[in-house]
């Protein structure tokens, strides 16, 4: 069975041999350094992996592999805008670097690209693969419109908060392994379970995204600490947080929210204490191993020998104690 | 044989049964807004027309149309953030109406259901039509790029300007006809005609449209007159009066393109008097036509009985005789 850091391998190959033009420059040169920026390459993995569930060959991902990394890569590129982001993966995002048009323009390029790699796969998996990507990728947009939508409302709901975070990141990684397994022959029921198995592994992963904004080291993290609590970012500890805190906890997160100027270090570290005398900590940290649970269920559901489920079941512990 | 008006109409049927999802509001109203702008629907219509040329049952032409209208749009929105256009068919543009963040999302949107509209056609066509939409598509961008570039450079070649013409306007409505043509089920021979017939007629129409912003009637223009003097655009005017002029005409153009406030009024119509005075209108007139008649040329070639190019004829005739 192939292993996670194998197919991760097998991508940056991939991604080594994907010619790109070179001019015009501004349009090109964006695109290349944001893939090769240093990454993980979880999704066009879980695309290989997923195939490797079901077949030992798994040669015919390999573009749609590369089609999800890319159209991964441009929401990225499209999110930092909008997110007003500086960084990403430790470097400066592209519309910092160059421009917002120029990020603009090549984020609308690598979707186009992402396409024309999907196109590259062999012709008998295209009508099975077309529609899990095209709606996935709707939903991506969706999930990011949420996420904006969240920003301007004073009660987004925990229910709400969920499904935008489906949308924007776990229907992604679901549509990897879905995309891999139909590519993999799998039956439309497993490749159904590694869907689900996706999404909720999604969920979990971007929960623990925003524990860890709050709760990890900043150097391991790759990203600065507290950002989300500096932006008044509705992350699930805020939302578990208003929706818990009463008297003068309360009080003090509304009047922080509200507050224009302030010492970052400081608000910072009040959430901190406030979450954790909330026990917010505790109930994100719950449902982040609900979710798993749920997870590992789907993935149990697939009807294969254990042993060829393993490695994803490795793949899902190694996210769920990442510290990054 | 199809009329150009019957295609329009049959467009525009075919955009109302475009069902999009009611939710979340800022993702899909704005795509609603942008599609239900009056517009002229020239390259769908196309796509009807070219297939017509061949064959008598258009009816699997029906989402590939679509698919391109909704791309034309996309790069509309998008198009319009990076030139900063406040008005787009009479109208406000998405990103004053809604904002830039919603403008950027709700294009990104488009042009995945552009894809998903694509992915309609009778599978058939599928591995025919992609390449020549890929390609296109990403080319698009790169027109788009390189006008941004040239918007900075002080030296741009009559060479460049067409080839950015080529790229961001013409090879779309080339495009639209080998599209068509393809799922007429056209010899490739043919197809490459029809697409060369496009390419030639898409330049003679933009530079028609540098034209119009200079020379025409505001009111019917429907953009208001002047513009791409106001703001130093590059058009083939311009090049043409800044590669010509000599003397107190040239010192006159770089003063203009230098100063930084000025009255409106007064920079248009120096500029008008400058490129009548250095026959540029006539010049650039004169490349119309040859493009027009390269154009004529092309759909000549394609071997069919003359009855059967008739409309694409008229058609080319109406554009060139355009007055808005």
């Amino acid at each position: 069975m192939l292993k996670m850091q194998d197919c991760q391998k097998a991508i940056n190959r991939y991604l080594n041999e994907l010619a790109l033009p070179e001019l015009p420059f501004n349009l090109y040169n964006p695109i290349k350094y944001m893939m090769n920026l240093e990454a993980k390459r979880i999704r066009p993995s879980l695309v290989l992996m997923a195939c490797n569930v079901f077949n030992d060959h798994i040669e015919s991902c390999k573009y749609p592999a590369l089609a999800i990394e890319v159209f991964h890569n441009f929401t990225l590129v499209h999110d930092d805008i909008m997110d007003n982001s500086n960084m990403r993966r430790g470097q400066e995002t592209v519309h910092i670097r160059w421009n917002p048009d120029i990020a603009l323009l090549s984020g609308d390029a690598m979707v186009i690209k992402a396409y024309e790699l999907l196109c590259q796969c062999p012709p008998k998996y295209l009508s099975l693969i077309f529609p899990v990507f095209n709606q996935t990728a709707l939903q991506v947009c969706e999930g990011q419109q949420y996420d904006m939508d969240y920003e301007n409302e004073e009660n987004v709901s925990i229910q709400d908060y969920l499904k935008m975070v489906e949308y924007k990141t776990a229907v992604l990684i679901a549509a990897s392994l879905k995309i891999g397994a139909l590519i993999g022959n799998a039956s439309k029921e497993d490749a159904a379970s590694l869907y689900n198995f996706g999404k909720n592994i999604g969920i979990a992963f971007q929960l623990q995204d925003d524990m860890l904004d709050v709760f990890s080291d900043n150097k391991e993290f790759g990203k600065i600490c507290g950002n989300d609590i500096v932006a008044n970012k509705k992350t699930m500890l805020l939302i578990e947080a208003l929706s818990g805190a009463t008297g003068s906890y309360k009080q003090e997160l509304h009047m922080w929210l509200k507050k224009k100027e302030f010492n970052r270090e400081e608000k910072i570290s009040r959430f901190k204490e406030i979450y954790v005398s909330l026990h917010v900590d505790r109930a994100v940290q719950q449902r982040i191993e609900q979710y798993h649970k749920k997870a590992l269920k789907n993935l149990n559901e697939v009807s294969v020998d254990k042993e060829r489920i393993q490695e994803l079941l490795q793949f899902s512990d190694y996210l769920m104690k990442r510290k990054k």
